[in-house]
């Protein structure tokens, strides 16, 4: 037997959850690009569509990944008017179904039928790249796009390109590849992304209970007894 | 009998409560102070508190005004693990207290014990300049306020006194005095404190039926017909 790891999990599913729903209206209602507008002074008179955004009321939900996390956003997401759930990953969970009303269906058809993607998956060699090109070219020239899985999961270029050209409205990211991301990425040049520095855990109370978890996996390691959450290899 | 006048009521609920929400999730998880740090550079390695913020687990949330629009607020936040809504306003909503098992208080309470304060009441002599010195100076030092009413509720002094000494940690603002906010404002200088160009209601969808219904109302009132909804003054 080699080295024992402990790891941190649930701990930080509730606010992982609430930043992903946090990204989500940022992105869809352009909270940064209107809050610059106010310091820039392009806040004038009342203009009809003037930071008009799409609202999640009568929506389709796509969630990539339905595990601990993509159930906690989508019951966040529900009371918000949300029509449909629809979500992809290794297979169907009846449970969801029971409580969202969700609907399990592949990749291509969850890309074409949602207003609003969002990835909580983890990251492995499926899941690799696999926003890329062929699934932004599927998605609604309407839809808003958000990540707080892994970077990896997502083609940056390819993403860039759909923003850049309009084949989506907007998306928000919450990890990239690398991270730090280079402060010279071309999607940081971009009016319609929202681009945050991997804070999904990133609460004070959340944070605390990492760190108590995470040493009190340390200490049973010590004593050589079970720790709470061990990696199991 | 004078000039007849239509308004446009309960379409823009769904939108203001969603914007509130953005607003409220914006400020308390610091959103537009960590996507400026990946666009400044500074999001170097993972630091454990570094752009930590409060979330709303647990979290006890204060909404003065408890009409249409705050009691979408509660039903939005209430799958985030709020554990108490608090209210105030004109008097108590039985109705209320059955959905969210909010609890009517008088303002100095509901400032004294909320973690989160939202403001979607009504301007009146009684609201105006309502949120001041003594209200801020009730609030926890950890508490977050967010205005999504109209802007002479709350003292812009005040609050920037309690922003930039620390009296609270942070405010979200969709609405001001005046509006637009000079762009010289010192509020606009506070890194805790978003301020949006009052966008409560920018979806295309909302916008689009707020015109259909003026529409409605302003044919109603040329053909002499009741107007779908019209002011009764």
């Amino acid at each position: 037997r080699g080295i024992r790891v402990g790891y941190t999990p649930d701990v930080l599913t509730d606010a992982t959850a609430e930043l992903s729903v946090a990204l989500l209206l940022s992105a869809c209602r352009r909270l940064p690009e209107a809050a610059e507008q106010v310091k820039s002074g392009g806040w004038t008179t009342w203009k009809p569509l003037w930071m008009c955004g799409y609202g999640l009321s009568d929506s389709t939900v796509g969630i990539v990944g339905l595990g601990r996390i993509g159930q906690a956003v989508a019951r966040r997401l529900k009371p918000f008017g949300v029509r449909k759930f629809l979500y992809t990953g290794s297979g169907p969970k009846p449970e969801s179904a029971a409580e969202f009303g969700a609907e399990f269906v592949p990749l291509a058809r969850l890309a074409e039928e949602s207003d609003f993607v969002v990835v909580t998956c983890a990251l492995t060699p499926a899941t690799q790249g696999m926003c890329n090109k062929a699934f932004f070219g599927k998605m609604k020239k309407t839809s808003v796009f958000v990540n707080t899985s892994r970077g990896a999961v997502v083609n940056q270029e390819d993403l860039y390109d759909a923003l850049a050209h309009g084949q989506i409205a907007a998306a928000g990211l919450d990890v990239t590849t690398p991270e730090p991301l280079p402060t010279d990425h071309p999607l940081l040049s971009l009016k319609n992304c929202v681009v945050l520095p991997h804070i999904g855990s990133a609460t004070y109370a959340t944070r605390s209970a990492m760190a108590v978890l995470a040493a009190q996996n340390l200490l049973a390691g010590l004593r050589g007894e079970p720790m709470p959450h061990e990696l199991q290899l």
